[in-house]
C-alpha cells in the first residue's frame, strides 16, 4: 500500500533505486501456461536502453534480465514471475553532490518532505530507472495480450515542437530512428532541435501516443474501474507525464455532440463505428475500435543549465547539474507506455472473465 | 472488485441506477471524530442538482440525502457512512424506447457487449446520476480536509469556444452562474453560445478547472499511488471526461526544461517555488504549491438531431433520442471533479500517516 | 480500508449499527444475469431472526429486506446490489445506562481505546446486527454457487456439553428446531441445558460446523489466498468465533502421516480420495471434496448475573446487564456462517476463472 | 491476485519455487526510518533453515539473504526492500518421479486440476521453502514492532502426544533445542517420539503457540478486518495448518459467559483484566493484554511408508516417497507463525494511525 503494486487481478509489483543493487518485478495473477523466455523480456528491456544514440545519456546499462522464479518448461505456471536486473554502471559519486540540494522539477525536495531523507543517488526510487520493472512486467502483459489477438503500438508523436506526418506512419520507424517516431523525416528534424536544445545545456518534452488494436467489446467497468480511467493512471504514473488524453481528448471540449458521435454501423452481423472521436470507450468500456491515448511528456528537468534552488540547509543557490542524462525523456518512455498499457489492458481481459454467468459456466462446463 | 469501490484508506463505494429506486454511497475509513450533518452532504448534492436552470434538463431531483450509519451525536465514529438518495422523478417510460437501439457516444453498446443485457432506463448504472454517491462522498472528504487547512475550487473554464478570464476571477459566481463559471461575462457568453447549441438540437464541451490549496508537501506515493496518478484516475473514471491535465499539462510537451523547471526559493526557514508549472506535485508527491488539474468533457452525447445508429436486431436505422438532457455536462460535473479529488486527496492524507517511523511514534506516545 | 469490505472480486461492503436508521450490504462483482429476488434474501435474514424462539431474545427484528440497486428484469446487472433493512424495534433506552462503563467481553472498552468514542445503543457497530449486512450478501453468494451445483449446509454441532449424533443428522431438523442442531434429541437436550443456563442469569457457547459440498477441484490460490486461509478469515471476522477448523482440525495434530494422509483413488476416470481428514482442501486448493469447516463460538458475554468492571471514570464497580439478550449465540450464528463460507467460495468461484490461460480462451472463443 | 501478497499497509509479496533459482519476497509499505541490515533478516531465516539437527532433513539450505533494495544508510527509505535467497542445494532429480504421481497429503492434484501442469521439483510453489519469503519479511515486521515496545514469542506447544509444560517454560530453550520447545523435558520426550516416528517410516504433528506482548489497545477493525480474523488468515495461509486458535480457542464453545467473561479492573489510572480468555482481542481490537494463538499442525505429509495413490494416467498405483523431508514440521514452521504473526499486527498498527481525527492532528501539527 505504498504503491509499488499495480493491478487487480495481473498485478505488477516493482521495487530498486537507480543506484541500488538491483531493480526488478514481480508479476502476480498471470495466467498459467503462456509460452515465456527471458528474450521475450530481453526485447522490451532492450527498447528502453541508454547508450544507444546521440540524444541519450551516455550512461552504459546492459540491463540483462533474468528470470527468478514463475515459468517451467517455458511456460508460466501461474504462480509469480520474478525478474531481475541488477545495476553494473552506477556512478554513485556523480551524485554525491545532489545530496545536498533540491533539484527543480525533480522529486528530492517532496520525497525528503515525505519520508525525512532519501536515496539521493541517481534519484534513488524517483529515478526513470525504475520503469525496468515495469517494461519488464509490461512485456509479460503484452504477450499474454497477443494470445487474444490484441496488440500494442506507442510512438513518439511529437518532440518539442516537431511533428509526426501520419500519412508518413512508417511502423519499422520505431524501432530504428533514434527518437521513436514512425516518420523518418520528422524524425530528422527532431534529432536537429534536440542538438540546439543540448547546445543550450537545455532539454525537450513531447508526446507519446499508444494504439491498442484488437480489444473485444466489453473490457472495463462502468464506474471506478473504468478503463480508461485506468490507462490514465497507468499512464500518469510514469514519471514526467503532465496530461493523459483518450481519442480526440482535449478537442473535444470544444466540439458540439453531433461532431463528436461515433454512429455504429452495422455489416455481415458486426456492429462497428463508422469514426473513432471515443478511441475505443465508451463509459469506460471498450467498444472494439482501437484503443489510441497520449501521453503528454514534460522535458527533462536535469539540464546543465544554471538554475536557482534551495539546499538541505535552506540557503538559497544557484546550480549547474552533472551527470549523464538524456535531453528528452520520450524516446526511452515509449516502451513505458506501451507496457503500462498492456498491463491494465490485460488486467481488464483477465477480471472481464467474471463479469457474466453465462461465461463463467463456460470455464466451469456447466 | 467490479469496480464501485474507489480510494485505499478513505473509500468510497458507489451503487444505484439512474431509474433504481434509490442511488447511494458507503464511505468507510473516515477518521472517528469529525463532525458531520446531512447539511454538509446537501450542500455538495444541491451544486449538482438539475432542474436549476434553462441549460440543464428541466428534470426536477430532489436529492434529499439520508445519512443511515457511521454518524452518531454528530460526529463520525469511525465506521461506514452509509448514504442514500431516493429516486423520486423518474419516467421509465421516456425511456422504453432506448431499449432497443444503441444510442451514440453512450454505454448502451459496450454495457450490452460485456453483461449480455442491461438496465436501459435512463442509462442505468451507467447514467450521470451515479455521481450523486460520489458527490455525497466527496463531500465527506471535503469536510475531513478542512480539518488540516485543505481547501477545493471546481469551476468551469470552457463551454465550446468561450473561455473564462482569470483576471475577471469571482469566486462567488461558481455558485451563483447557471455554468459554474467564475467570470459573469464568460458565462453570458457561454449561456448565449447554449442556446445556439439547443436551437440546433447539439450539445456542447467544456473544461473544468480544480484548484486544492493548503495541501501540505508530503502527500502521495512515488511510483503507481502517484497523487496525480490517483487525480488523473478520479477524474477520468467521471463519464464523460477524455482528457486530464495537472498543473501545465499539454503545454509542457512544447516546453524546454529550463522554462519548464520551477525553481525552489527559502525564505523565513519555508520552502516554496518561485513558479508553479508542476501543479503542486513532484514525482508523484506534493510539493505544497497550489494542486491544479483541468477535466475535458465531451458534449452531451444525448441530442436531439437526427442520428445513424443500430438497433439490437443489428439493423442500421435512424434516430432522434427523445427526453430531458442538459446541452452540457460541464457545470453539474463540477462539483463532481471537485469531490473526486477531494477523496483522492484525502486517502492519501490517511495514506501518509503511515509513511514515517518518527511521526508514527508521535501517535503511539513514544 | 476500515474494513467493511470483505472478497476481491465477489465483495461485500456491510454498514449499519444495532441501534441506527437501518442496516445494509452493497455486493459488488456478481456476475451479470443471475436470478435474484427479495424472497432469495428474506429466506436467509429469516433464519438469523430473533424473537422466534424461548431460546433468543424476545426482541421482534422484523428485518424485511430493500433490493435498491444491481437487480433490473428480475436478474443481476454486474452492477453494485444494495440492499438494506430498516432497523423498527430498537429501545435505545435499554442501553443508556452502558454508555458509562464497560461490558466484559465485549468491544465497549476496545472501541474506545481505538476511537476516541463510541455509538453505545445496543454495541453499536460491534453488535450481532452487523451480520444482517452479511447474511443478505451470503443469500446472493449462496444463489451464484447453486448454478454451478455448489451448496453448504451449516448446523450447530454442539451447545455447551451437548453434541449432536452424526448417525441420527436429520437435515430438516435444522431449519425447525431451535437450536439449529440436526439431532432433534440433542437438540431438545441443549433446550434443557440453556434454560439452566438462563434460571442461573447465566450464558452458554457452543460448535457450528458447515459442509460445502459440490466444489470443484482448483479454487483457492496457493499463498496467501488459499481457500483454507480466507475461509478461516471470514468465519473469525464473525463476533464471538475464537477457533476455527477444517477438515480434522485440531484432531491432526495428535495424527501420525500415515493415519492423516488421505489416499487418492481413481474410478471411471474421475479422481477422489478415499477420505477427507483434509476437509477438501490440499495447499490451499480445494480438491474435490466435502469441504468441511468449524467455527468455535464463546458463550454470549450479555449476562444477567453481576459481574466486575469498570467505568469511564475508571472506577471498579460490579454490574448487571439489563436489556434483551439470546442466552447462546450459536444458533442464529449458523446463517451467518453459511453466509461467510459461501461469499468465500463465491470469490474464490470468480477469482479461479482467470487462472488459466486454455479455460480463459474458451470465454474470449479462440 | 493470484494471492501472493499479503497486507494492506505493510505488504510482504512472495515469489519463488522450491527448486528455481531463487526465493524472495518484496516488502512493501515498511515506514521510512527504521534501521535494518540483512543480520536482522539473517537471524529469522536461520531459525527455519533445515539440516541442523536430527530431526530435521538431512538437506542443506544455507539460506544467505541479500536486500536489493529499499534501505539507504542502515535505514528503511520507505520505498520497497526486496530481499531474495539462491537456491543452492537442489537436487531436481529427487524429485523427476514424483512428476508422474500425485503425492497423498500434498498440492500436487490440486496444483494440476487449477493450472493444468505444475513444477513438481520439490513442490514447486507449495513447498515449505515458499516461507523463505515469509520469514524474511516477517524479520522486518518484527523489527519494525520492536520500535513500539511489541515483541512476539512463539514456540512448540506440542508434538504428537507430547505437550510442554507451562511451570517449565524456559525461553531460551526455544531457540537451542531441535524441537523449539521452551521445556528441555518434553523437548526430550518429543525427540523420542519422533525417533519412533522415523522408525516407522511416518512424521508426526504438533501445535505452534504464539504469544504477542506489548500491543496497545485499539488496534484491528470492528468488522471483516478483525485482528483475529486476520491472524487466522495469516497462520492458516501457512501450508499444513488445519486450525487456528485465538486466546482459549475451542476450549470457550463449552463454557458459560460468567467464567469465560474477563472482567476490567482499573488501577493507578490504567484499566487491564484479571484474566485473559479472550486472547488479548475483544470484537476484533486488541485489548491491550497478550495476544494468545495457536496453529495446529498436520503431520508431514511425505513419509517413506508405502501409500496408495493415482498417477497422471489415472492408475491406481502404490508408493514410497524418496527424498529428503522432516519428520515434523512444527519446529521450522515456529518461526513463520512469528512471521505471519508479525505482518500482520504491524498492518494493524500502521492502518490504525488513520483511525482517528485527534491522533492524525498530531502527525499534521495542527
Amino acid at each position: 500500500m505504498a504503491g509499488s503494486t499495480y493491478g487487480n487481478i495481473f498485478q505488477i509489483t516493482t521495487w530498486g533505486e537507480s543506484h541500488g543493487a538491483a531493480l526488478g518485478v514481480v508479476v502476480d495473477g498471470c495466467p498459467a501456461g503462456l509460452a515465456l523466455s527471458e528474450e521475450d523480456i530481453q526485447r522490451f528491456l532492450d527498447r528502453r536502453k541508454p547508450g544507444q544514440t546521440r540524444i541519450s545519456t551516455p550512461r552504459k546499462e546492459s540491463d540483462e534480465v533474468e528470470i527468478l522464479s514463475g515459468v517451467f518448461d517455458g511456460r508460466t505456471t501461474g504462480t509469480p514471475i520474478s525478474m531481475m536486473v541488477r545495476n553494473t554502471s552506477q556512478h554513485s559519486s556523480d551524485y554525491s553532490e545532489i545530496a545536498g540540494y533540491y533539484r527543480p522539477g525533480h522529486a528530492d525536495y517532496t520525497f525528503d518532505a515525505k519520508y525525512g531523507f532519501r536515496d539521493y543517488r541517481g534519484g534513488g526510487r524517483s529515478s526513470g530507472r525504475e520503469t525496468v520493472g515495469r517494461t519488464a512486467g509490461g512485456a509479460v502483459a503484452a504477450k499474454l495480450l497477443g494470445e487474444f489477438g490484441i496488440s500494442l503500438t506507442a510512438y513518439t508523436k511529437s518532440i518539442g515542437p516537431v511533428q509526426i506526418d501520419m500519412d508518413r506512419f512508417d511502423r519499422e520507424a520505431i524501432l530504428t530512428t533514434p527518437t521513436c517516431m514512425p516518420d523518418r523525416d520528422a524524425s530528422a528534424l527532431a534529432e536537429s532541435y534536440l542538438s540546439d536544445c543540448m547546445k543550450a545545456c537545455d532539454s525537450a518534452g513531447g508526446v507519446i501516443e499508444c494504439v491498442i488494436q484488437g480489444v473485444p467489446a466489453g473490457l472495463g467497468d462502468p464506474v471506478f474501474e473504468k478503463l480508461d480511467a485506468n490507462l490514465a493512471k497507468a499512464v500518469m504514473s510514469i514519471g514526467a507525464v503532465k496530461a493523459v488524453e483518450i481519442g480526440d481528448g482535449i478537442e473535444v471540449s470544444k466540439r458540439r455532440g453531433l461532431d463528436n458521435n461515433d454512429s455504429f454501423r452495422a455489416k455481415d452481423g458486426r456492429i462497428s463505428k463508422s469514426t473513432n472521436h471515443s478511441g475505443g470507450i465508451l463509459g469506460g468500456i471498450s467498444d472494439g475500435s482501437d484503443i489510441v491515448l497520449r501521453a503528454h511528456i514534460k522535458p527533462t528537468p536535469s539540464i546543465f543549465a544554471p538554475q536557482k534552488t534551495v539546499n538541505k540547509q535552506g540557503d538559497n543557490i544557484e546550480v549547474s547539474i552533472k551527470g549523464r542524462h538524456d535531453p528528452v525523456i520520450v524516446p526511452r518512455a515509449v516502451v513505458v507506455v506501451e507496457s503500462m498499457a498492456a498491463v491494465t489492458v490485460a488486467d481488464a481481459l483477465l477480471l472481464n472473465a467474471a463479469a457474466r454467468l453465462d461465461t463463467l459456466k463456460k470455464i466451469y462446463g456447466r
